[in-house]
């Protein structure tokens, strides 16, 4: 079956596909999981675009990059787009998160329902101050930063969510990448130096507040644009 | 002065910039800003992208959306660009934000010290639990969500951080574009329907961290590809 071949290790082309298709992607996920507990087995790409404003054309495009899912006048079978996607993106099974810096945003992490609802979860947790370290939070000891090598190992962890300080930031990262990590998603305000097998996602919240900014600035000067 | 005309309301091109292009100046600015602490005083192209990764090419088709800042064999003066950019960007002013929803990462963001370093102020906190209403964070007391619009008006405010759970999102969107509000930053892991005078940016952590599980599962895979 070419749906099934085509997508086995969720890169059928060697190249990956462009962030935004894939950040496009989770969205139609999303909009089938919800078609789905709705009890709807059939959609179209109309209906797969519609929530988030992309249209029917961009959704068979961005669909098009991983295999041919959908049949002319039928649609796609939510349940099965639902599993083929899921094995697309990684989350057809549980990924183990380490969680470095036990700091305000590192606690907010720690209990963001959204990770755990697709299968992201924080196996670990690391901090360098000694009144954190042995502390317990959501079951999990903490531990010092030096003892995350064997952590990786134990857990099979790939996957870190990088919560410290922009001074430390590099460090750590490098204590990860040395431990096993190949993967962060980076909440520190600074771009970090990693090697071309790790990944890196940065989340800063300034800069995405920045981009509000510009564009509510633009509104407010009365210059007409589409948002 | 073409420098000083062509930008000043952000928007030259009566077009805005495109997401990622506000989103890379944003990052030459931060460059820019270092280089002044270490007492620089002119730059390159090259410089300003390098420690993003970003190509000389790419910083100058950037800037140029905005206007002709350097010169040929000379550069970019840096106090000059730094002016410039932020007014472009709308940071060269205070920017009053509301908090809307207190709980772990609405506290993480009450602290969040990316924020203040921007010139983004929260100057009023709402949430809906009469537990937190009146409580005192950071020096700010709680308010509940009634007393919004009257808090709008006071404060001049026009951004807001939306992070309550994801059933109320839209509900307490509404309100806050009632009160007033023109841009949001949206932590809750649905999509928002706004008016075309509203802007949205979504914040979807998980969203975020599938991208990272999708480029680390297919390295470990042993696809090879550029990161």
């Amino acid at each position: 079956m070419h749906l099934v071949d085509s997508s086995r290790n969720g890169h059928p082309n060697a190249k990956p596909a462009p962030k935004a298709v894939v950040g496009r992607v989770s969205l139609y996920l999303r909009q089938l999981e919800a078609l789905q507990r709705q009890g709807q087995t059939k959609t179209s790409s109309d209906q797969l675009g519609e929530p988030f404003g992309i249209k029917n054309a961009q959704v068979r495009k961005d669909l098009a990059f991983f295999g041919q899912f959908g049949r002319p006048g039928i649609g796609y079978h939510i349940d099965d787009l639902i599993l083929v996607l899921r094995r697309i993106l990684g989350v057809d099974k549980d990924w183990p998160l380490l969680l470095v810096g036990l700091g305000n945003l590192g606690r907010a992490l720690l209990r963001y329902r959204g990770f755990q609802s697709r299968r992201f979860h924080i196996v670990a947790i690391f901090d360098s101050d000694p009144k954190k370290i042995g502390q317990t939070h959501q079951g999990i000891v903490v531990e010092p930063l030096d003892a995350m090598c064997k952590s990786v190992a134990n857990h099979k962890a790939t996957l870190a969510l990088l919560c410290v300080p922009a001074d430390a930031a590099q460090r750590v990262a490098e204590l990860m990448i040395a431990s096993g990590v190949r993967g962060i998603l980076n909440f520190a305000p600074v771009p970090l130096a990693v090697p071309p097998h790790v990944s890196v996602i940065a989340v800063d919240l300034s800069i995405q507040l920045e981009n509000l900014a510009y564009k509510v600035q633009g509104s407010l000067d009365g210059v007409s644009w589409a948002g």
